[in-house]
Order: C-alpha cells, then structure tokens, then sequence
C-alpha cells in the first residue's frame, strides 16, 4: 500500500513514523523539500510531478488545510477524507453554516465583509469574536472584539472585500476537544476527550480528562456518520454551564491527539492510515492518563533537554523545522499512572520548558468536572 | 546529534524511527541498501565510504554482532556499546569463560574443536547442547547431543577446526529473559522481565511476568555495572527449579524488549539512543500488560491483516524484508488490561497468523510463577 500525503508538515512526519510500521510506503507532495515529513517519507514531490504523485499513490490524504485548489481538485479521487469536507472547513462561514443547518450547537453568529463589519457588528452586539473567513489558524487572524474602536486593527490588517466570521465571544469554563475515527465501513471510535489549554490563540497544553464528556461524544459520533467520513476528525468544544458548544472542527489528525502516540493502544495517526487504507480500526482506550506540552517557538539548544527527559514518562518529538516566534517546534507528550500526578508532571514539563525564557503560562489551571 | 548504525536490518529501522522523534539523525553502515534501516535513515553508506561514515557520526552502535573486524576496529572510537563487550560476546566460549570467571551462574561447559568432539563429549557426559563458537543465532548452529552418533550432523555442516562450545542440557522450567540499559553516568534500569517461548531455537512469542524475579535482576544490575556497558543490554535466562542460570546475553536492544514499543513508557529503542546520547535513560515502567508474537517467515500477503489488527490492543510492525523460511519478517505487540486477557490475545494472535500456514505452536504455554 502507499499512501500520498498532501503537506510536509510535522502532521504528515508523525502520521508516516507511524504508519511506516505497518509495511506502507509514503509520498510527500511538498515545495520544501527540507519538510518534516520529506525527510522520513519514501518520496517527496514537489507541484511539477504531480501526475505522477497521483499515480503512484493507492490513496491520498492531507496534513493541512489550506491545499492548493488546483491540487485539491487533481486528487479528489484518491483522496480520503473526501474533499467535500475540506471544502467545508476552507471557510469558517461554510463550516459554522453547514453545522447550524445540521442542528448542532455553535455560537451565535454571523458574516459579512470587512468594509460592513462595523454595521454588522452595531447590530450583532457586542463583544465579539471576528475571525477571517480563509485565514487562520493558532490564534492568527482572530480578533476579538470589546468596542467599535477594535476594528482598527483588522482594519489595517485586511482588505476591505474579504469576508470575516462573527461570533459570540462565549464565557465558558474551558476548552475540551474530541478526537476519533471512522473507518471506510462506518465503525467510529472516539479518544479520551482532553481539557485543553490555550495561549493567545494556541495550543500550549492538554491533558485526558477524567470523566466521560458524554454531549460531546454523541456530538462527535453523529458528525462523523453526517459526513460520512473516513480517518481521523477532531471537533473542539467550549465547555460552559455543563454544556458544550463547536468552536471548529479539524478533517485530519490533530495536535490535541498527539497524547495517543504514548497514551492510546492505537495512536492517531496509525487510525488515520488504518482507516483511510481500509483497515479496521484499533483501540483508542487509554493506557494510561496523557497529557502533551508544545514546544512553542523554541529549539532543542533552547530547552534543558536533560531536566525534560528526567521527568518521568516524558517523550520529546521534535520535528526538526526552522525556529520562528510561536512556531510549533516540537512537543512533549506525558503518561503518568494517575491524574494527579499526570498533572504534576505536566507542571513540571512546563515549568522546565518555559519559566522564565518566553512567556510565563501561570499556574496549571485546574477544570470544573464535566458532569 | 547524528548516530551511526552498523547493520541496516530491523533493530536499526526500529532505532531509527524511535530515534528520530528525538529529532537525531542516523546513518547507517550496511552493504544492501533496501535493507530496512536504510529506508529510514538519513544516509545508507557501504564499506567504501566508511571513513566518511565515521566522521560524520557523533556516536555509531550496532544492530547485529557479526560486524567486519576491520570495520569495527576502525570505528571504535566512537563505539558505544565498547568494542570490549562486543568480543567477549563474538566468541560464545569467551562469553561463557567471562560469565564464569565473574561468579555468574551459569551452565556446566566445555570447548573443543570439532575434531576433538567425539572425546571430549565422552568426558563431559550427555545429553549436552553443541554449539559452534562464532556462528549462530535464532538455533542455528546449535545441536543437542543425546547419543554419540547424534554429532555425524555436526561433522557434516562444519570443519574440523572449528571450535565449540559444549553445555550440559538444562532441564529449565521455562526461558526468562531481563532487557535493561545503563547510562553514561552509571545509572541502571531494568524492563519488566518476560517469558519467552522458542520455537525451533527462535523466538516465536513473549510475554511480561506478572512477579519480579529478582535475583535475575540482580544479575542484570551487576553484569551492567561489571561491562561498564552503555546502552541497552539483554540477557536470557533458564528459569530451573527456582533458580536462574544465564544462557546468553544479547549487548543491543533484543526481540525479546520489543514489546517495550507499546508497553512500556520508554521503549528499548529509544533507551538505546538515549543512553549512547548521553541522555538521561527513560522510565522502563509497565504502561500495561504487553505481549510479542513474531511473523516468521511470512509476508504481508500471507496473513489475514483484517483479522489480526481486528484483535483489541494488537499493532503491527512489518519490516519489509525479503521472505525465507523461518525469517524474521515482522512482528505483533500485543498490550491489554490484566495478564489473563493479555494471555488470550497473545493466544488470539498466534492461532490468526499461523493456524493451518506453518507450524502448530501448541497451546499457549503457561508459566510457573517465580517464587
């Protein structure tokens, strides 16, 4: 079997370090050939091959969303999840209108472009969030909204036609997200939900929660069979006043499941090949309590490799990319054999990353008992 | 950090793809290039190129025992384990007069040459268990003795001047065997001991032991610190009568420590690099009861993938080899929630890949507990 990936990222590396287990080969189509993922893949490709690429690929999936159009429609017929998904999740407008015309709980919201915005936004109340249409993704391109005056800056950041998602600014508890699977013959299996923590917009941490979710995984077993999906989705929640919300949902693998490279009898990115090569999925029970901490714009010369490693049951994946700001660098996952001190460590490994080198994170926050 | 990798077969391809979420790079040192190592590495270089080989590597470690004397002197330098070790265990006569020398329990022995057999199997007594000193591995070379007509087998495959070892024939229990690894800095530790069930001389499945068996242990900790050893050490052992002999030592990560892929909260593999690294060694807690079934001789085609990934907590690693009778081709790790359930997956996984294709392999054998 081998496996076209669309995208060099660390997605695409870690989906191949995995899957290279079960025998199958893998083709990068990527323009940095000095990618992640091109440098543990059989084949990397650049757009002038793309002929080819498809050729030689059984089936085709992607590491991130934003594809190349003309690409995109090249590959559709191999490609799995079906583009039909991705179409929906190239506009956060489409994405939160087609959840909406389901029945699923979003936050209040509407669109309109740039130069309305100011109207839109007398008349939608606030404060809002505003985030931009196609763009966007780690906290860039959203904005959120307390008076009229915080327009300025998206004003001088974007351009007058293009089209922006408002929404509620939800007061809620935290942040929870769903990751599973759903194979070519309908089986769906979800992961431990975890509690995740975010920084101006990114993923700092996570961890698995103790209690079932059970809204949300409902949630997610219905949207999974609604599209008809095979591979791994990921749908993140607000969770406020014992209820959950979709903020966005993601059609691939997903920095909140990274936990289930050590934590799950079957990692993510193993179930995503599985499912999309016509395997039966595995389990997504939990080993034990996991937790992940990002490497956020530092290097390896950065971190205090030998203090990290010495917390017990702490794994570091570095991806090997170009350090910029904020740039998912690498990450640590954690296991531990309770939740207590699953949290300790997670603790510990943020302190050992990040006290005082890039931002302060407070202390670990603790999260209200999903009930 | 860039690591050298003598041997290019399936314990490299597993260091490389555990190793390289470090974010290392590996090189390997192998005369086939389509050899599994190769297909993951970040360079494959043959003999000619082993002065460039060399200079390239921060560190170079072995994946198999039987490397070109030339080439493993001129690399010794940068050798991690110590090219001391690795003579001691080239000669299985220098194992055993080394083991014995240092107080180790061991089986009662003997050497000759070939030509010298007859007689001096005469003196020692049979049954006895035969084997030639510098080939063999996986039951090869290896002969029971029970009668004196039972050696014409051994005359026909060797010369006369080859040289032999001659044990008596342990009556054990069952096979045991400790993988472990020690840091630069001295500290030790040891993997959940496994029972181990050979078919033919060749490991066929293993599984961890619920109990300690300490003075195996022990055993461990003491011939780690006497090496001076660095990285990962294995060694089988008979389980007799409550009591422990060493039968042989493995100086690499071993089939027996594969189960520490998924088992375990660091594997084998990575411990290895971690400890040539001069990295902290990892946790070799139990996640969960684990078990390993090898595929041998069989390719991908050969068995019902459906139904052997079908089996909760079962994951596959196929190393892509070229099939003959008996090879180590790939292998299945096996994890579950307590040991009665792990026992009937391991069972499960045995009776899917070989019932009716190659040999019975019996019921699953039970252990008795070590005391």
């Amino acid at each position: 079997m081998r496996v076209g990936i669309l995208g060099g990222g660390q997605l695409g590396w870690m989906t191949i370090l995995e899957g290279k287990k079960l025998g199958f080969e893998f083709l990068v189509l990527e323009e940095n050939t000095r990618a992640p993922a091109c440098k543990v893949a059989d084949g990397c490709f650049t757009k002038e091959r793309l002929e080819e690429f498809f050729r030689l690929c059984d089936v085709i999936t992607y590491e991130f969303e934003h594809v190349d159009e003309e690409v995109l429609n090249f590959v559709s017929p191999k490609l799995l999840p079906s583009i039909d998904v991705l179409k929906i999740k190239r506009s956060k407008v489409q994405e939160k209108l087609f959840l909406e015309r389901l029945g699923y709980p979003v936050p209040r919201f509407t669109h309109c472009t740039l130069k309305d915005l100011k109207n839109k936004l007398e008349e939608f109340g606030l404060p809002a969030v505003v985030k931009s249409e196609s763009f966007g993704y780690d906290g860039k391109g959203l904005y959120r909204v307390y008076t009229l005056e915080d327009i300025q800056s998206i004003i001088q950041n974007h351009k007058p036609d293009e089209v922006f998602l408002v929404e509620e600014l939800i007061d809620f508890d935290f942040e929870i997200s769903i990751v599973g699977a759903r194979d070519k013959e309908g089986n769906i299996l979800t992961y431990t939900p975890t509690y995740n923590y975010n920084h101006s917009g990114i993923l700092l941490y996570n961890y698995t929660l103790e209690e079932d979710v059970k809204q949300a995984e409902e949630i997610f077993m219905q949207l999974a069979e609604d599209l008809r999906y095979v591979g791994i989705l990921a749908i993140e929640f607000f969770y406020a006043k014992g209820k959950v919300l979709i903020n966005e949902i993601a059609p691939r693998v997903h920095n909140t499941g990274h936990y289930t490279l050590d934590g799950s009898y079957t990692s993510q990115f193993e179930n995503h090949v599985r499912a999309i090569c016509g395997l039966p999925l595995g389990s997504t029970k939990l080993k034990a309590p996991s937790g992940m901490v990002n490497l956020l714009g530092l290097s390896l010369e950065d971190i205090p490799i030998h203090e990290l490693l010495s917390i017990e049951g702490t794994k570091l994946y570095y991806y090997g990319k170009e350090k910029r700001p904020r740039r998912k660098m690498g990450h640590v996952n954690v296991v531990s054999e309770d939740y207590q001190s699953l949290k300790e460590k997670v603790q510990k490994v943020l302190q050992t990353i990040y006290t005082g080198i890039i931002f302060g994170y407070g202390r670990l926050q603790g999260y209200a008992q999903p009930t």
